[in-house]
């Protein structure tokens, strides 16, 4: 991956006393940088999006919750835990149906239960420590995803994809991008269909920038034009990330993603989801039980200035769907590609070492 | 359809020596009228779907042939001739994958073959009455479409349907939005979920214009969102129109078609495509002889002022894709509700009467 190693973006990055961010909502007109002081800013710049991708927003969080802890003027262990804990469900708050938001900040109050006869000092350090360490597991468990993940792809594959789930999204290479850029870099010479993604073009802003950027060859393509391409024999396979796996493999992604399985199952199409296990929940028996998030009517009416509906137009905007784990061909996680039987197979994943 | 009679629109409307449309592409914000007076003004309102909808395209086209042979000073009938076919060509070129125009323009060229012997005033006369009778019956096809339609709907039925296919693309009531129109007036209750319809978002800036001036319980979802809906039993049909229909019942629409033909198969959901006999196209085979116009890219990479995508996207535009026959529950024509097999059962359409 040397070609990423210079071109890949530091879309998060600890600087000494804040986080910088790429301000994403900004992209791809303009790289804008929002300096993060404050856990405040953090949740803000979490729900509008600036900050985006699950394993992203786990990392965001887990500087933030240091940025919340850090000026914390209490004295005592237990009040401080209780305002740890508070800050831990503010931040829960900002994205509700992200698994990894939640599991960083439970990892932190583990943390600060685990060191309650330390200082204070120590403890808010460790937090800091903490935060540093997920975002480098994070990058490494990215990496894995994609080298593992470029075995299943055939030289010259034509790869359709959805939203963003590159370097933007993580720490660094993504999850179903980092698989497109593994097989990219062992010379697979292959093409990838970017999908917009309505509402909020993750595809046609994000995706399309980092592959541009990384000179992958790719297409921009409206979401409805996946079966049209599928039927001409335009696609191979197509991979996508995840918000929120399910024990049974059932699967939360970025509204569309459905389609793409249901396409995918009617064409004989493999259909993977790149999922490090931190997006796996294996508490939630499936996906009946994962919460839709529902969105703004304006992220549908309007785009820039322009109004693209009438006036008091109704809407429903959900943010995800639920993929059903008999669509699904396998996972790809940093721990080995996952196929069917998902519910033993997925599980294994977590006892294995 | 006494409302519809005063609240719909009145799309295209001859003006004594001129045509008068809503140009569209101001639509939902402005509506602001176009008035053309010779045929090179109208090929570029088609080229630009300032008119659009095939139905309207034909009528359109027919108005405009007339505009383009009314002030043609050749005496000679044979001269006139060669002059008039080559004003169909050139109408014909405006948008090539819809036949409707193309029907219109055949249809008026052979008039003017069968009135060879009458003087050319007549002749020209001939056509302006034939463009009338054209629009008219355009407006009789579509409210027996919906008036047979609304027969398929259940009471409080829920209706997906994509692009638009109401008032604004016909002469009058519209195709697949004619039969909601008249499920509406049946009293059945329904609920219409409109899918926005990228690029050109005919769903949300021209459907949802239409339903919410009839009051027509509606909401709009992006396209991606069909198999969430679907699977979360929001959709009890859907319905939508054509622009082509092969013998074999194969059917080219509006680009995401296909993607709601097979999630309807999916979830068993019946699928129906409203299809004036004028867009069935006896003499092409199956779907895939069926051209797909590629359009520009702009439509995919900017809305309004706004840059939706870096600088330089490639992208892939194709404006239709084609459902084949199996996928299709009915055809609903202006003579009745064609089930399979089509072959047989399309062809017997033009030879009942």
């Amino acid at each position: 991956m040397s070609r990423e190693k210079s071109s890949a973006v530091q879309s998060i990055e600890w600087r000494e006393d804040h986080v910088r961010i790429i301000d994403q909502t900004y992209l791809p007109g303009r790289t804008i940088y929002a300096d993060i002081y404050d856990v405040g800013q953090m949740w803000d710049a979490i729900r509008k999006l600036k900050v985006r991708g699950a394993p992203a927003i786990g990392i965001a969080a887990a500087y933030a919750f240091y940025l919340g802890i850090r000026d914390m003027e209490e004295q005592s262990y237990a009040g401080f835990r209780i305002e740890a804990e508070r800050i831990g469900q503010y931040l829960a708050s900002s994205r509700p149906t992200a698994v990894n938001l939640q599991w960083a900040v439970d990892r932190i109050l583990n943390t600060i239960h685990a060191l309650k006869d330390k200082p204070l000092a120590e403890i808010k350090q460790r937090i800091l420590n903490l935060a540093v360490t997920i975002h480098e597991e994070d990058k490494r468990i990215c990496k894995c995803i994609g080298e593992l993940g470029q075995e299943l792809i055939p030289k010259g594959a034509k790869i359709l994809t959805h939203c963003n789930t590159g370097s933007l999204a993580t720490g660094m290479y993504g999850t179903a991008l980092s698989v497109i850029y593994h097989a990219h870099e062992a010379g697979k010479k292959i093409h990838v269909w970017v999908d917009e993604t309505r509402p909020l073009l993750q595809g046609a802003r994000l995706t399309a920038w980092e592959l541009q950027r990384a000179e992958i060859p790719m297409k921009l393509v409206i979401d409805s034009a996946s079966g049209h391409l599928m039927k001409t024999g335009q696609v191979d396979l197509v991979i996508v990330g995840t918000d929120r796996v399910a024990a049974n493999g059932d699967t939360a992604n970025k509204i569309g993603t459905y389609n793409l399985a249901v396409l995918c199952k009617h064409h004989g199409i493999p259909f993977y989801i790149a999922a490090p296990l931190s997006s796996i929940d294996i508490s939630l028996p499936h996906g009946d039980d994962i919460p839709i998030e529902e969105r703004d009517s304006a992220e549908i009416t309007h785009i820039g200035g322009t109004q693209l509906a009438p006036a008091k137009t109704d809407t429903f905007n959900p943010a995800f769907d639920v993929s059903p784990n008999e669509l699904i061909t396998a996972f790809i996680t940093e721990k080995g590609i996952v196929k069917p039987p998902y519910t033993e197979n997925l599980a294994a994943l977590f006892s294995r070492d």
